[in-house]
């Protein structure tokens, strides 16, 4: 390995995923030192080589580079706070979940404290740290990003967004929206089935096969938002308001609460209350955030 | 191709969907007799080879199967019992959306005037009709169904889920949840991007990647909501509850409305209540339908 790819780095936090973090960088060979509040999460580590500094401070102090993995934005604050006189001159990387606007202001503070700041959004549970399908993503300082992105790829495939220290936590929270979505999705259809006395087992490849077609119809909803031209294609809002009452039709005869799908028909029926009755379901973004394609 | 690809079959209603599969019947060699209410909805078939009835009771006397695919169950009770006297011996396919409920009642009333009922449900949009990725799900007289198996493929891979006629509609609907719910998220995550100034054409690969390794998780969720045993796999409601409030304080910084998020919201919170804060989100699924894994 080159040079840089050994420079000292330093972990703060080591709940499960903060410890498969620090497991990663001593993997790849950095001198790694650790930190806790609890002392005792870092036993594994120092087996594997890591140095276990006593205050988060400390920590910061033998790190060029500074991961950051806490419960949240407050606690983070706190750690940085006692650990500020040793921040000048390092990189920060804070991949504890939080929101844009947290983003903002800790990134505000760090930098201020002659530190760079980048935030991330880890898109894995903590065994997939280091596996395929792993990735994060990263926003703020570019050029820290730029200097340390090799070391930062221990952790999975690495996203770059741009500038904007809030990026990450926006596309972080957008995606586990989309996440919640489609497990929720999926948990209806689930009990629905299993109300009408079917084994979910044999439910699942359907369902997959299913939502892996359906996928396919991403891109063209992403560009019509875009775009602003919702086309139906052969299924208008109209009609997909008509017959969204057979599936709450069935909810109720099989005794499955539809709180999960409610917000759905009302979108729809809202949409076409609102004039777009004959465009598709990409329209629906525009109920849902002021700015976009709301009939004037 | 061998005589009982030959057979007459009939399908009742010519929107875009009836005219699909009336469509795929032709293309695959069956004497094929049409009818819709308007009947200029037929021209471009009788000019594919169609025979074009004059009554519905007309074509039913056609066709050895009978297609059903109208507006809804209203109209299809309407149309059938005007046919009434010509349904003895025929083998009807329902299409038509509707509901187990709806199923139920229509096989008993076909099956009382001498008929064979198979209920079914079309997973594809008209213009898949045909084509790979396009399937049905069929349920209700199992005799009728692998008489006219090799038929039926004409639309698609068919599915075959048992002799309970309800059961093609509860898959069917089951489906098309989970089909909003991923969508709906999708489109939720679209507004959060789109709100914080990123072009959401970017963010659709980013998305469908994730989606798509997110699918792997339901084949264990399904098998944990069959045994009832609802592992946390290092993400527990309670923890999934604790930190879906970053989630909506964005939507709220970037003037998002969180409508499709609150339920799944409310949910998390609920199992926490319920005692469920240390399994995983499988669990969910006992909330929604009373039967499964409430506990005492």
């Amino acid at each position: 390995m080159s040079a840089p790819r050994h420079r000292p780095v330093a972990v703060l936090g080591l709940g499960a995923m903060g410890r498969a973090l620090a497991g990663a960088l001593l993997a790849a060979g950095h001198p790694t030192t650790v930190w806790n509040r609890s002392p005792e999460r870092s036993a594994a580590l120092a087996g594997a080589g890591a140095d276990v500094a006593g205050s988060a401070a400390e920590a910061v102090a033998a790190g060029e580079l500074v991961v950051v993995c806490l419960l949240d934005d407050d606690v983070t604050r706190r750690v940085l706070e006692r650990a500020a006189p040793a921040l000048a001159g390092r990189t920060v990387v804070n991949l504890t979940n939080g929101t844009p606007a947290q983003a903002h202001r800790l990134a505000e503070w760090v930098t201020a404290r002659g530190a760079r700041y980048v935030d991330g959004g880890i898109m894995a549970v903590p065994f997939m740290i280091g596996q395929p399908g792993a990735f994060v993503l990263y926003s703020g300082a570019e050029d820290a990003f730029l200097d340390w992105r090799d070391t930062l790829e221990a952790f999975g495939d690495v996203h770059w967004l741009g500038a904007d220290p809030g990026r990450a936590a926006v596309h972080d929270l957008a995606l586990l929206a989309a996440m919640y979505g489609m497990f929720g999705g999926f948990l209806h259809a689930t009990a629905m089935v299993r109300a009408a006395g079917t084994p979910v087992g044999r439910f699942a490849p359907m369902v997959t096969g299913w939502l892996t077609a359906m996928l396919g119809e991403l891109p063209a909803m992403a560009a019509a938002v875009d775009s602003g031209e919702h086309d139906a294609d052969g299924s208008s809002l109209r009609m997909q308001a008509a017959s969204f009452g057979n599936l709450l039709a069935a909810c109720r005869d099989l005794g499955v609460d539809a709180g999960l799908m409610r917000p759905v028909r009302d979108l729809l029926d809202e949409a076409v209350a609102r004039g777009h009755g004959e465009e598709g379901l990409s329209a629906l973004v525009g109920l849902l955030h002021d700015d976009v394609g709301r009939p004037a």
